[in-house]
Parts: C-alpha cells; structure tokens; sequence
C-alpha cells in the first residue's frame, strides 16, 4: 500500500496510513462495519473498479483487518468479515463522519445505541447511558428528512434500520 | 482530491476523505499541529516531493483546512497554519494514531494534558481531569526509550516536549 512511500516516517499514523490510507479503502471498511459482505455488494455499492477492489480486499485480509471466509450460498466465492483489528477502526470512520459532517456534507445515516435507543454525541457516546457503546451494539438508519441519492441494491436494503456488524440482507 | 471518485457516496466519511484522504494529506495535517509551519520544513520532515507537497498545501488552504499567511522572517514566503476546521481533524488523527499503535507500530510520540501531565487515555481524555483536553492544552514529546530513527532539523526540533500547535523552533 503506502508503506514504501511513509516508511521513512516514524509515526504510527503514518503506520495506520500505510495500511488504510490507500483511495477506497476506508469506504469498504465503512461498507463491512454496515454489513456488506460479497464481492459483487461492495462494488455494486461503492462504483469501484473489480481490479481496485479486488486489490483492495486482498490487502485488507492480508493485512489482518478482513477475514476472508468460503460463501455458504455460493460455492468458490468468498465473504468479507471485519476482524477485530478491522473491528477496532470504528472511531477512525466515526471521527471521519463527524468532521466530514460538520464541514463538507450532512451525514446520510445515523446512528442510536441498541440499549436503549438514543442517538450517540459526536463522540461516539450514549448521552442516556454515558458510555461508548461497542459497535455492535450502534443501529444505524438513514438520517429522517434527505433523499437517498442511490438506489443500487445494497443502498436500497441499507434503508432499513439495522445493527452495525449484521449481514445485511439483499433482494 | 478524490471528490470526483467518491462523489457518488452519499456519506460525510467519503466527504472527509474527499478533502484529507489524499496521499501525505494527513501527515501534512499531522506536522502542522506538531507545530510545523513553513514549506521547507514540511518539506524536509515529510521527503515528499515538493510539486506534491505545493498542490497538497494549495488544496488544504483551498478546503479551508490549513490558512495562509506571509512569513514576517522572509519577505514573499507564506506560513501555513490550522484554520479552526483544520483543528477538529485532531480526533481523526488521534484515532489514527491508537489504531497504528496497537496494529502497525508503536507510536514514536506520547500525549500529555498540559494542565495537570497525566498521559492521556486512548480516547483522548485526561484520566485525572476526566475531561477531552482542547488540542492546545496537549503537550507532545517523544516517546522515552524509543529511538528515533529521523535526523533532519524538524524531528530533532520536535524532540523538546511541546504544546501542540505551539511553533516549533528550528535551529
């Protein structure tokens, strides 16, 4: 990935760059942490060339953040699931959303602590139970109020309410 | 930057990193809030080529992210430094910086609330103060016993424990 070119660099943000900084590779994270699992999903729903995702993917689980497993449904072909490494890169996407929400475009989703239903503070916490709650216990829902842009078919199954980390499912 | 590519996202996160998800970009950011201003001193801190660094610089200033101003040491010289959207990208990095320390390296440089010296916890709180220090009241030094394997004038200025966007003084 990055890490010939921030080698030189002493750094463990330069470190964490060299495995997740490349183009596309924080979106298919972002894309697992939502429920994404097949290789046709993610492209369907992130536009990007086979040849980048594949590349993308195969790093990922080289990596250690994806583990890749056989596909029940589908002999020979494969399903992407966040491995706890991948799993702990959550307040880098969440830190992403907020600063992207607050200076380049309003958030599309939200999100709200399974426990008891409150929306979390833009850091991530419940204000109800004051705690950061795991990311498996966030559901995300499409934000009340604003269009979807997309309609492919995992942005489409994307609208239903659902809790992060849960396969979704495609119709 | 990437605006083109992810511009059929219709998500803050790719927002975000249609702004700072360019190669070096984050670093650059990093540098700055290290304290670091002037073009030569990214320059010889980052090795990256200078014709990245001026476009990365420009869409920085461009995006709002970094200010412009001249250099009152060097007549037609400009100092760049964090605008206030600039400042809030200290979550990302923060983030950042956790995720490679526990998976990529450890970091070179530890994190101090200047108010009280306990070293911040993961999340970026104070764990006597219990409160997220504003970036400025953060004082940064190398990590002790690490050493450090960069020996340009910059990483030897940034040796000196310091305040986080306090100037740093190059000899």
């Amino acid at each position: 990935m990055l890490g010939k070119d921030y080698e030189s660099q002493d750094c463990s943000i330069a470190g964490a760059l060299g495995l997740i900084g490349e183009r596309w590779t924080l979106l298919i994270v972002r894309d697992a942490f939502y429920g994404v699992r097949r290789f046709s999903d993610f492209q369907v729903h992130l536009d990007v060339p086979k040849a980048v995702l594949s590349e993308r993917l195969g790093q990922l689980v080289h990596d250690g953040v994806l583990n890749r497993i056989p596909d029940p449904r589908h002999t020979g072909r494969h399903l992407y699931e966040l491995a706890p490494a991948g799993r702990e890169l959550w307040p880098v996407l969440h830190a992403l959303l907020v600063w992207g929400g607050r200076h380049v475009q309003t958030n599309s989703r939200i999100f709200r602590h399974a426990t008891c239903g409150k929306k979390l503070n833009e850091d991530g916490s419940c204000p109800a139970c004051k705690v950061v709650p795991n990311v498996a216990d966030i559901i995300t829902a499409p934000r009340p109020g604003l269009s979807p842009s997309r309609n492919d078919p995992v942005a489409i199954a994307l609208r239903r309410p659902h809790r992060m980390l849960e396969p979704i499912e495609i119709v």
